[in-house]
């Protein structure tokens, strides 16, 4: 396994912790709206209302904010004092500001594998937040290069290939998700390598198991240095 | 002039129509709030507002939608019905739908400059709202790549120069913001055509001429295949 032209790495909850600054934002926000409906029908409304605008809004930060916004206006029925915009826009101004926190033993693999692989990063949701993050990070010096992806579907990849001028036999990709960093790398005749993080957004599971001689799963990161 | 390696095309207000949008955008966003302001220091609020964002959020629609949420709340102190933000998401969100027209001439101009130079397109603002606008342009056969770039200045621009393994000396920025597309390029020592569009954001204006042996300036888009 170390014939490899290119491997990348996903950065939401790869990288570092994301999913849960999410969790937090969304318990946030359905506190807001507790008068009107319970926590978790909150949250169903506002899933519903993100998954409405997927295709208009794309991923990240400002999408979710511009849904908490229409969520607040759909869950109160345009009935809602006007204070809870304002701080349904503060909760999203707090979370593009957060503190990277990277994960576990993450430097040091990116360290190790930077002296013998071309690493990128290709993750999925807002270009500025997602540059921002990565220079906050200090990860940025192990990286070739950083691709922003408006998805992380077949057609994104074969882009990204493309453009790295990598063949997908030789791309290694590793990431949380089964379906946005996972399967679809398969699917090229891509390797991957899935570590599973404890918080998965719903919108980023599937339902069934994957069996491929190019996957494998660890559960630690720092596992792969054995054979990488 | 024949040697570029690359010439790279902005995209809003160089390819198709864009600013004109906005404006309109903004005039029914003042309409709103023409009980509390007048049309013009809505506008200006506005802007300001647009201009405290723009490090946290970037540039595009996106950003606009949730500028305009918060001048909203600024304007109206906090005493707006509620209705107001669902009409400024309702503009928002038509301003992310408006179909694609292109600039006079810029189909020929590519089809005829894609035969001998390797075309891009660097544009800055919302990934997936510029990827629609470019795959609705119909215009994407032309192009070997597109970059949409957090910001374009001399930083960015660098960036996009080692992605695309171009020295700048063989690099041309063709584009309508003489602050975006042609001074940073110009800086880095590439070279930048400026065709001015009739209608140009604030943001994006400077206060004095250019003249530089690697920059030139045509009235109409087409006149550059005289020399390219």
């Amino acid at each position: 396994m170390n014939s490899y032209h290119t491997i990348a790495f996903d950065a939401d909850d790869t990288l570092w912790v994301n999913e849960p600054y999410f969790r937090q934002a969304e318990e946030q926000f359905c506190g807001l709206l507790e008068d009107y409906l319970s926590h978790h029908r909150v949250g169903q409304e506002l899933f519903k209302i993100e998954m409405q605008n997927l295709d208009l809004y794309g991923y990240g930060v400002k999408a979710f904010m511009l849904s908490m916004i229409e969520t607040i206006l759909e869950v109160t029925e345009g009935n809602a004092p006007i204070q809870l915009i304002e701080k349904a826009i503060a909760i999203g101004k707090e979370q593009l500001q957060k503190p990277i926190e990277l994960l576990d033993d993450i430097e040091e693999v990116l360290a190790k594998l930077s002296q013998k692989y071309r690493l990128i990063v290709a993750t999925k949701g807002d270009l500025l937040d997602q540059e921002r993050k990565l220079t906050n990070s200090g990860l940025s010096k192990y990286f070739h290069h950083v691709e922003v992806m408006s998805n992380k579907k077949e057609a994104n990849y074969e882009k990204l290939l493309r453009q790295i001028d990598c063949p997908a036999e030789q791309f290694l990709m590793i990431g949380n998700s089964l379906k946005s960093d996972i399967l679809p790398v398969l699917n090229l005749g891509g390797h991957a390598i899935h570590v599973p993080y404890h918080t998965t957004w719903v919108h980023e599971e599937i339902d069934h198991q994957i069996e491929h001689s190019n996957f494998r799963e660890v559960k630690k990161i720092r596992t792969i240095l054995d054979f990488l």
